[in-house]
């Protein structure tokens, strides 16, 4: 990892490029369709603009995906029905390139970052898999803290120099991924704590638990908020370190990484939008730089979108995160900077202008 | 054109292949994901199953998008701001690679065929346009029928003959697109004729019309369906000639054949689902093969996929046609066809299933 990756990103991230923007706007009303035709996508390439400070903004492919892997010490709170191991088996299969993520990753030319950022049992075959193992999972949150901030520190790091790697090494835009079994707990504990919404409102079935579950999950979010009201009126860090994941800590990092490398982040599902929430919290501003793939069906995913201003471009009832809802969206997003670079202009083209 | 080439596709549309589709859900729960967590994907991987008759369904790309382009009568009634010259225009601007259908399908590897089923003024520069001209646009549908039966029979032609062309070229998907100044008033007029949808529900702003324009060009929709009755009420192809478009037609043609190719048609805008529900009224069961890229935001759209039981995949205020969004939605549909393709399944990659 690269002590004071995350610090040198906060302090880079500025401000979108107004110019740039308000030149893929008018740029846009010259091109050969009706004014406003293309829909959402005419403001998308207006903010891929802004982010770049470039108009036509870069084409933002190849798109780069981390999968940030960790444990959770709250499983044994019985949260999700799956064993832990899975956690490092799907690393395994993440790495072999058999997941769900790697799919979609091949179909649009991402490539594949895995990152052990925290997994508690051992990798079958880690070829492939980066090891920034900040330690073997985190505490159990009903407990105590999840971990300290010195970890939680070290985690934001991990994610903020993974983001300037994949930059240095060619990514125009970065993509969300993560995988740790039972950390949609702590994403819906984080958004709670973040949006001030009740553990009901924000807490879902993440991969698949039944109505008795649901029902502990919430109430498990509900005490851990409860006992970890001080941290989380400390700010930021604390709440995150009291209640987060390393994976989530990771994401929060890479993201402002992003940011200050003034690259789009594609956001992925509730784990991505928690972390982001968080993100937001540490380095005002870093949102104006990420752009929401999909709603997740989790309800925090919802409550966390809304809370941040952001509006996902699919919403296909996904729910295996991964990256794979931002993955999918990418090329939306790749639509909209080539139609500002490609298309013909009513001038270009000798097409009449609508009459006014 | 080619003579017959409806009447064959129409005769060769079978079913939905029920095998392949069950064989594709049951793979879908072995694959290395929760189950149902890809949402809305997993339905679509099973329908191009379904489609293609095969599990895993072939990818469907490269995709090939026909633009059919037509004018239209009813123009002469003021219901756009655009002169009837900018069809022509944007002919030669898609042949030219200029339009933001060109910029799209290019980003996903697919063909467009521009075919000239109709237009009425002469393009300036039509290489590379397939002259298909069935006549020049169609009569104004307020004073009469915009065509002939036997002219909408010749646009079928069009349409089929074009579907088989391009599949036998070695097309695995097929995108609708069309250009016509003026038509969503007949789509809109299709759409009432067809749903039974007072012409208020169905007639929107198309490419911009203001709010005058608006209630006149709903009056003109009204004053066809009143004027056409005796058409719609003796069916399909009567009330295509009565109240239809060249490109309409030829577009419920292209629909019928590549559902009788049994590749999908990805289908665009309210133009696209207006030839559809008329595709669907002579060959039913067409309508299994189609896949709905997005929901325009023409309120004639959502009318029919609504009566065709669609559900889009995109929604983004997209109102530009020409096959943009169907276009948009490819790579959602490709996602689907990969995932059954390459994914580990649980014993492959040996991971642990969900605790029963």
């Amino acid at each position: 990892m690269t002590t004071g990756a995350f610090e040198a990103a906060a302090t880079a991230v500025s401000r979108l490029d107004g110019v740039a923007a308000d030149e893929a706007a008018a740029l846009h009303d010259r091109l050969t369709k009706p004014r406003g035709a293309l829909g959402r996508l005419e403001p998308l390439g207006v903010r891929l603009a802004a982010i770049a400070g470039a108009n036509p903004p870069p084409v933002p492919t190849p798109a780069a995906v981390a999968v940030f892997a960790g444990d959770h010490g709250v499983l044994e709170q019985g949260v999700s029905p799956w064993p832990r191991e899975v956690t490092a088996q799907m690393v395994a299969n993440f790495a072999a390139g058999g997941a769900a993520i790697n799919v979609l990753a091949r179909q649009i030319g991402a490539s594949v970052t895995v990152v052990d950022v925290g997994v508690a049992t051992d990798i079958a075959d880690a070829a492939g898999v980066l090891d920034r193992r900040v330690r073997r999972g985190t505490a159990d949150l009903t407990v105590g803290p999840a971990m300290s901030e010195d970890e939680a520190r070290a985690a934001l790091d991990v994610g903020a120099g993974i983001a300037a790697d994949l930059v240095a090494g060619g990514a125009r835009s970065l993509v969300t991924g993560e995988m740790g079994i039972g950390n949609t707990t702590p994403a819906a504990t984080l958004i709670a704590a973040c949006t001030g919404r009740p553990a009901v409102d924000v807490t879902g079935r993440g991969t698949g638990v039944d109505d008795d579950t649901l029902g502990h999950k919430i109430a498990v979010v509900a005490a851990a908020l409860a006992l970890h009201a001080d941290a989380v009126g400390r700010g930021a860090l604390p709440t995150l370190a009291a209640v987060g994941g390393l994976e989530h800590a990771a994401l929060a990092g890479f993201v402002v990484g992003g940011a200050a490398a003034r690259v789009p982040v594609v956001v992925d599902g509730v784990i991505a939008d928690a972390a982001l929430l968080v993100a937001e919290r540490l380095v005002p501003g870093v949102v104006d730089f990420c752009l929401a793939g999909h709603r997740s069906s989790e309800p925090g995913a919802a409550a966390a979108l809304e809370h941040l201003g952001l509006e996902p471009l699919l919403e296909l009832d996904l729910r295996l995160g991964e990256g794979t809802g931002a993955c999918l969206a990418l090329p939306l997003i790749e639509a909209a900077a080539r139609v500002l670079r490609e298309m013909a202009t009513f001038d270009s083209a000798g097409v009449s202008d609508k009459a006014e």
